[in-house]
This record gives structure tokens, sequence and C-alpha cells, in this order.
């Protein structure tokens, strides 16, 4: 009879004589990338769908909830922030234009760089998606304690050092 | 001048005269899901560039992971766990079909019903995946301890009990 897993999951088995241990023996509710993909598969289209009632994509929504905390970002910088690709956040940043919600001006000094910042209507749109925003976040993070909520934030933090490849 | 904010993140507001705290006084840093997308983002895109290496796609890759644990599952199942849309993971069964690394049956007593199982060629192909999974988990929490680990993935489930809306 296999014997039941007992063992760490995060074992370091660099140079070291320590097997790793199989999927089977972490099971997949305990393979923190696979809860992380579903979790934020189910948020990102409940959050969709409750946008599409407000009139608004996720990626306007990401795109103001940036500009709306940074005074000004580059289009590249924005991209990775909301993870959407370029030509979306292309598409997007023409939409929110139009609806004039931002502004884009050619940096002074280099001018290949636009500088994108958000006016006085996107900031009161951006007000409007918030609650929606926030309300959100509290039905996911239900019965979880601020402390462990910190915690949880404490853990993102590192394991972003540990694999961001951007400097940004 | 604006006092700082030293509030809890998750305010309870229902019926209360507690106000949400802003974006900003949150800061997108502390928000969970932005850290949360941009950690898998990143996690799914390094994994699969080294996947490709290997010539496979993360598609087949969750595919063999989850029927690797799995006595049998359906097409609808693994697209759930797999969080790969359903037209992406008939195409995904198709190509694993053809490598030999899987068996669909249809159900005795459903025959609409089709099972999906692994074969002894797709264990072996995950075999040899697997070590390239497991550093990347490895990587990802580097410098994090076990009970950290632990307390992650508990908060992880009680998330995915609060958003989850399929019963599987």
């Amino acid at each position: 009879m296999k014997e039941r897993f007992s063992g760490t999951v995060l074992r370091n088995v660099e140079g070291a004589d320590t097997k790793r241990p199989t999927m089977g023996e972490i099971g997949l509710n305990h393979f923190a990338p696979y809860l992380m993909n579903r979790v934020m598969s189910r948020w990102n289209a409940n959050l969709a769908d409750e946008l599409k009632a407000l009139d608004i994509t996720t990626a306007k929504m990401r795109t103001l909830a940036i500009l709306s905390i940074t005074p000004s970002v580059t289009i590249n910088e924005l991209s990775v922030f909301a993870v959407t690709e370029q030509s979306t956040m292309s598409r997007t940043l023409d939409s929110l234009e139009e609806q004039g919600y931002i502004r884009r001006q050619p940096r002074s000094g280099d001018m290949r760089v636009r500088d994108v910042t958000i006016t006085e209507e996107g900031r009161a749109a951006f007000e409007k998606l918030w609650p929606t925003m926030y309300d959100s976040l509290l039905q996911m993070f239900h019965g979880i304690e601020e402390a462990e909520y910190r915690a949880f934030i404490s853990v993102l933090h590192r394991i972003m050092h540990n694999i961001r490849k951007h400097d940004i």
C-alpha cells in the first residue's frame, strides 16, 4: 500500500537527495497556481458580468482604476498593470478618449512617448464603478480576517518579486 | 489635508455608516485581485515558454495534470478545472487522443456523456512535464515558508467557496 503523503509541498530539491512530491501527493487543491487560475477566472467573469450592467468593459475599468491613482502612465505600463494586450489597450484608450475619460499627450522631451492621464469625467466614471469593484472584493474575502488578508497580500508581493520579468 | 488611510481594507459596509475606502486609500498593491491577475498572467506566460521547449501547450499540460490524478472526467469538468474554453478543450482532447495520451469512451448508462481517461503513454508524458511544473511552483514560492503556504492555500479555498458558481 502506498504511504500517505505527509511531507511538505515546497521541498527544496536542488542538489539534494530529496525527491519531488508528485502531483497526486500534493493534490490539485493544494497546488496554488491551479487554485489561483480557477479563482481569478471566476472573479474576472463575475466582475465582467456586473460591469456589463454598468456598460463598461474590464479593460476600461482596470485602466480607470490605475489612472485614478497614478499621475500619468504610458500605454506600455498600462498594458502591464492592467494585464491587457497592447492592441486591446490601444483600442481601449481610443474609446476612453472619445468618451472624454482620458487624455493622451506627447511627453515634453521625448515626443515618441505619450503620457496618459485621467480627466475629471474619467474620475467621476470610476467613482461610479468603485462600489461594484470594492463589494466584489468584500465578497471574495468574506469570512477572511484583516490579518489573514495582510498575510495573503504579503505572500503575493513575494511571489510577484520571484516571478516578475518587467521592471515595472 | 486628507487624513492618512489607516483603516482596514475589508470594511463591512452593509447597512452600516462605514464608508468604503477608496482605491487610492487601499492602493493597487494591496488590492488582492490586481496582484493575483498580475501574478497569474506572468506565471502562465513563464510556464508556457518552458512548455514550448518541451513541445506541449498549457491546455495539454493542464489536461494531463488533471487526468493524472482523476480516474475519469467529462469534457465539461475538464474545461472548468483547466480554466480552458470548451472549444479549445475539445481541440486539445482531439490532439491528445491522436498522440495516444488519452481515451474517450461513452459512459455506460448515458451515451451522450463521454468520459476521458489518461493512457499509460499520457502518464509517462506528464511525468516528463512534472519537474518543470513543480520547479515553477518552487520558484514562485521561493522564500515562503511551508506554514505560510498552507495559510495561503486556506485563504484560496475560502475565496473559491465565496465566488464559485459551478457545482464542480
